[in-house]
């Protein structure tokens, strides 16, 4: 059983419709499905159906209630969001150190996310049906959220949190270079720089060391190996008489310019 | 100083003008200030400043450019964001383990945050521009994030990692490489490298790039900057007829022998 599930976004009295096609992007973007209204202002379903793009079906399976009560009678664990501090909206806690108890709940029984309208948020009536608040933390010089990119900064934390909780690996999927091939890179490095004298004979690993040291914060993936691999034996190759070579291939390139 | 103030937001050939609006919005609530837009293709300014609400000051603040390469040009550290995965994007991390890098090479030089256009993303060239790649990770469901949305999750993200780093004391053992001394690496070895005919005279810039995207995503000390001038200058050197002085040094070191 998958958490998310469980997991249910209400809106309570949203006036744009934007908005609301928004957020249920972001559910479905955050692996959420249960999207309930209460007592939307909304215009036109159809900007809504915009804006959701491919998360029309999160549209189309909300219900529509019209109290807060209502929308989440069935749920065990309530938690309302708000952009103020003071009287009834004490205790407030960020998403991210909240969303393992929602997680958590949402195994057993289910769990509201509950948005406030985008110009006043939850009344103190409403605040008082929840169990616990979340307030994000934002930028004093302007905290105010849209209503749409609040519920995707909590859909994210949640699924987040979730897969966190599902142990999934953590899927790796860019080829590093293994530890042979740098080896080979630091190696063939060292005797290219070594032939043209850059690295002096009598302490060539005092240079080579810092090198190294670059090389490894960077993390050389595979590809990257391989252009070091080839710039080593071009210096080679250079110092062993394909200098020769590369001017005549520089003079035919110039003259034919 | 607050490192945020030295992190820009890029947007990539954008479509929406409401997605540049609500994006200055995000970048508003999470502290940040300057965005950057290359190429735009968006509709009316009007649209931008009805979503940006309280962050006009940001878009009003913005620049338009031509390229990404010009965006990016004082950038220490530039970050692309991805949605798929494949050739190119090898490597992307999730924003939460990539945003505390972001913040420490803010705190010296400027970071970038690019995000690519609505509908395709970034190209394979300009991925290549970028030293390391994020992608937000979400639900196989529907995993194409709206623009504006996407920016609000690494803003935030940087928000909170730049608290965090706030009570941490800045410890710079090591002095990073200006970005005036990166550019003058970046030429050096490029020239060098093109002497000894390692890099291609009709594409040398394919190569470099990947060179480039190496050492900024290790980030360039003073130190390291010096050595690889000073291995660019070697090269030359050898290549201007310096090979029968190495020579003859290395025909004296083995007679010691």
């Amino acid at each position: 059983m998958d958490p998310l599930d469980h997991v249910r976004i209400v809106l309570v009295r949203p006036r744009g419709a934007a908005n609301v096609g928004a957020a249920a992007r972001a559910m479905k973007n955050s692996g959420l499905g249960d999207l309930v209204l209460v007592a939307p202002r909304t215009g036109p379903a159809s900007l809504a159906r915009v804006m959701a793009v491919h998360a029309a079906d999160v549209l189309e399976r909300s219900r529509t209630v019209d109290t807060l009560a209502e929308a989440v009678s069935d749920c065990a664990l309530v938690v309302g969001t708000t952009a103020r501090t003071g009287f009834y909206r004490t205790g407030a806690r960020d998403p991210r150190s909240l969303v393992p108890e929602i997680v958590a709940r949402a195994r057993d029984g289910r769990a509201a996310l509950v948005f406030g309208p985008e110009d006043h948020g939850l009344s103190g009536e409403e605040l008082e049906v929840c169990h616990r608040l979340i307030r994000i933390p934002t930028s004093p010089a302007y905290s105010s959220l849209n209503l749409a990119q609040a519920v995707m900064l909590c859909a994210h934390e949640l699924f987040l949190a979730a897969g966190a909780c599902r142990d999934e690996p953590p899927a790796p999927d860019f080829e590093a270079a293994s530890s042979a091939r740098v080896e080979q890179v630091h190696e063939r490095l060292r005797s290219a720089l070594l032939r043209i004298g850059f690295l002096p004979e009598d302490n060539p690993d005092h240079i080579m060391r810092a090198l190294r040291r670059l090389l490894g914060r960077a993390g050389l993936e595979e590809r990257e190996a391989r252009i070091l691999l080839g710039l080593a034996r071009q210096i080679e190759w250079y110092a062993e008489g394909g200098w020769r070579e590369a001017e005549r291939r520089r003079d035919a390139g110039r003259k034919l310019k």
